[in-house]
């Protein structure tokens, strides 16, 4: 037991547990407490990339979310459920570093580029010693993998949601030199739709599990069917002047 | 001698050694050549994060650009200069692949997000066996040591060049809910200005060598002057409705 209360939010990486920092991987040895966010019903993904690394006398912590896309994110049923979901699971945290316990958040990624961990850093932060651990991203996995150069000199890079609408897709893949669209799954139509309306199809790859052994990636344009995962990404590459 | 002729650009991380990789520092064990770029003259950054993990006999092999920012981006003569530049560096690279040895390219940051191997890259992989090993990011490390969460659900994050146009940060500034800027240096008053007419000035952090241990970082409307090291970079965090 460590007798120092700290949060810690540790980036574990993209996917293949060989892209852990040295920093998350002392950090997690390190550990009183190791908390993950997952589905109910599912295991962490940040777990299974970190297994090997967290001390067999940690405290699991898993925060399973009660709702996951099962209620759309605008209806009021689910912002009241998932933010009672963060209270409750700050509080958690919270009587773990009360009793001088240091947590570590694990998470997928890097923990302050769209992660759950920030509920738990907004709720957390002012009140007690904490650290951040950048990680690598998901999408610098994706590039990689593909060999991808993303952007250069000076292009803009933008990072967009596929949930946006349609026209809001155009607008802005029209509009920068390089674009990264997340969170796919049952957007990827839509997204199709954009890059084709936005001129941008020809470029844009698609990246499916990026850094684990059984990736998949193709021009957007060749794959034969809408079936995506929420964590496939499309990339379009900029530095258009190339040699 | 590893007898394996392969190219592997590997990214280092943004400056603090313990932000390698496992991926990167097993590759850097292997590498029968490390090549880094630098300015004629100065040393290596990626070199002195990666030190510790270099093979004492590994050939170095220091790439040395002939101009930085002495002559103009646009000017014919800088362009001429560089491109014979990048050709020149494809080569020696080639002729240790050519010679069957392993070529380690090390990069701060990620080596596809705006880095030098890119122009290795480009010109060697369609010839040699080729893999990149994705790092973190700058900016990853910026937000995570000032604890600012960049981005969350359905944000619009977008990396900007300080080298653009006033206007055109303006423009691009007020449509985008997260923004990195870049490339301060020189270009700081006017990256100042953008924010302020944007309106994002308020929510704007200024970070200067973010995961070392002198780390600087404060709301840019705090800072006093206009100078910056080119690698300094403002966050202006999105996640508007954050509880």
């Amino acid at each position: 037991m460590s007798m120092t209360a700290r949060l810690i939010g540790v980036g574990v990486g993209p996917g293949d547990p060989e892209l852990m920092t040295l920093k998350a991987i002392r950090a997690l040895r390190d550990a009183d407490v190791v908390a993950h966010f997952a589905k109910a019903g599912n295991s962490s993904h940040a777990r299974a990339i970190a297994a090997d690394h967290m001390r067999p006398d940690a405290i699991e912590l898993p925060l399973l979310y009660p709702v996951t896309t099962e209620i759309p994110k605008d209806a009021p049923a689910y912002c009241n459920k998932i933010a009672a979901f963060y209270d409750d699971s700050a509080a958690v945290v919270a009587a773990h570093l009360d009793a001088r316990r240091s947590v570590a958040v694990i998470c997928e990624g890097d923990p302050l580029f769209y992660g759950s961990y920030m509920h738990l850093h907004v709720r957390l932060a002012a009140r007690y010693r904490t650290e951040v651990i950048a990680g690598v991203t998901g999408m610098s996995g994706c590039w990689s993998a593909v060999g991808s150069p993303i952007a250069q000199g000076d292009d803009v890079l933008i990072v967009l949601p596929g949930t946006l609408a349609e026209d809001e897709l155009v607008r802005r893949l029209s509009d920068a030199d390089a674009a990264v669209v997340m969170k796919l799954g049952r957007n990827l139509p839509k997204v199709r739709r954009a890059l084709e309306r936005s001129g941008r199809l020809e470029r844009a790859m698609y990246v499916e599990r990026g850094t684990m052994a059984d990736a998949r990636f193709m021009r957007l344009a060749d794959k034969p069917d809408d079936r995506a995962p929420y964590f496939a990404v499309v990339l379009v590459a900029g530095w258009e002047s190339r040699p």
